[in-house]
């Protein structure tokens, strides 16, 4: 029900105010303000209030928002108003770690299927999911009507696992490979990259002396 | 030498327009322009444009910019002329993950301490390190004069890492807890959490029917 095109850049800002006011509901906040979200998160609270206005009028005037009320609009805007089942591929260190990672749950995500190509993985359980062997991501995918996946393999392997993740119906990647993939421009990717935020740090960290 | 203040939004661009020029430069391309690389970032040219104004001219009118001039401009501006010695804290499935990881390689950073709290963990080599007893970063950490550390403990751990990490010194933490961290403000942090990346992606996937 999107009328008018929203920039990315401001649709990636989202879910940052999403988490944010998690955090606050989860210290039993009840309102907060654009300019509390903004010194959270070292943003402009006019930015806040601007990005928000292309969705409606939140809040009111000099009473700031309704966290639960902001957190319900921000859920219906990401269309997390339901639950995504995920697909994982490559289940080494990473993939173990994200299996047992406790931020998905109440999020709006699920770990469904877990695939490596590794025959001595194949077939093991973990977490409660049986991995199962990558040559059945074009069978299994489709028959769940899975659209998102994480790519967590060497990064040698990424491109090709991409592709097929993608023939077989996924429009959104995680990816944590440290590879540039090439997609179709239907399909998202998002990068999970610890030496961006690393370089975004070090710039404020003491320079040399000159 | 920072004479005007750069907003954050715009410092945290600039690895993203560094890790595409990377990629590039692999691709053994020699000019770019700020359409391209607006283009790989589902970013906007003229935002490109701006966001280096700050820091400087690069490129030529109607010539574009040299992939190794801009590179080197921008590990400068990000202060990643030299190594960045890193310590981890955590060294469970993801911190195994991150030990492997091929990423860090060349892009300003080394592993350089790890820390666990697991006595069978405490003493046992991986990836060429010993890993350490939590209970000594107070003295390795000052000692060495590390500055940037890793957090991949469990969540109700975190907050409790980040105070031990700050007394010693830490200015900078990559946090994989899905929580909040209070820190001075001197402090940064920067969050990995998968579920932003998801959540930016489920915006653009099909919206249930109405």
């Amino acid at each position: 029900m999107k009328e008018i095109e929203v920039p990315d850049i401001v649709v990636s800002r989202l879910p940052l105010y999403l988490r944010t006011l998690e955090f606050l509901a989860m210290e039993g906040r009840e309102i907060t303000s654009s300019a509390e979200l903004a010194e959270r998160l070292g943003l402009n609270p006019a930015q806040i209030r601007k990005d928000l206005s292309y969705f409606g009028s939140f809040g009111q005037q000099g009473r700031g928002y309704s966290v639960k009320g902001l957190i319900e609009a921000l859920r219906q805007i990401l269309n997390l108003e339901r639950e995504w089942e995920v697909a994982l591929v490559g289940v080494g260190d990473l993939g173990r770690a994200l299996v047992h990672y406790q931020g998905f749950k109440d999020k709006g995500f699920r770990l469904a299927l877990l695939f490596d190509n590794n025959p001595q993985k194949i077939g093991m359980k973990i977490g409660g999911l049986e991995i199962m062997d990558s040559a059945l991501i074009p069978k299994l995918i489709p028959e769940r009507g899975i659209k998102i996946a994480i790519i967590a393999v060497p990064p040698q392997e990424a491109q090709k696992v991409a592709d097929v993740l993608v023939s077989a119906g996924v429009e959104a990647i995680l990816n944590y490979a440290p590879v540039n993939l090439k997609v179709p421009p239907h399909v998202k990717v998002h990068y999970i990259d610890p030496v961006v935020g690393l370089r975004h740090m070090t710039y404020y960290l003491p320079r040399p002396q000159q």
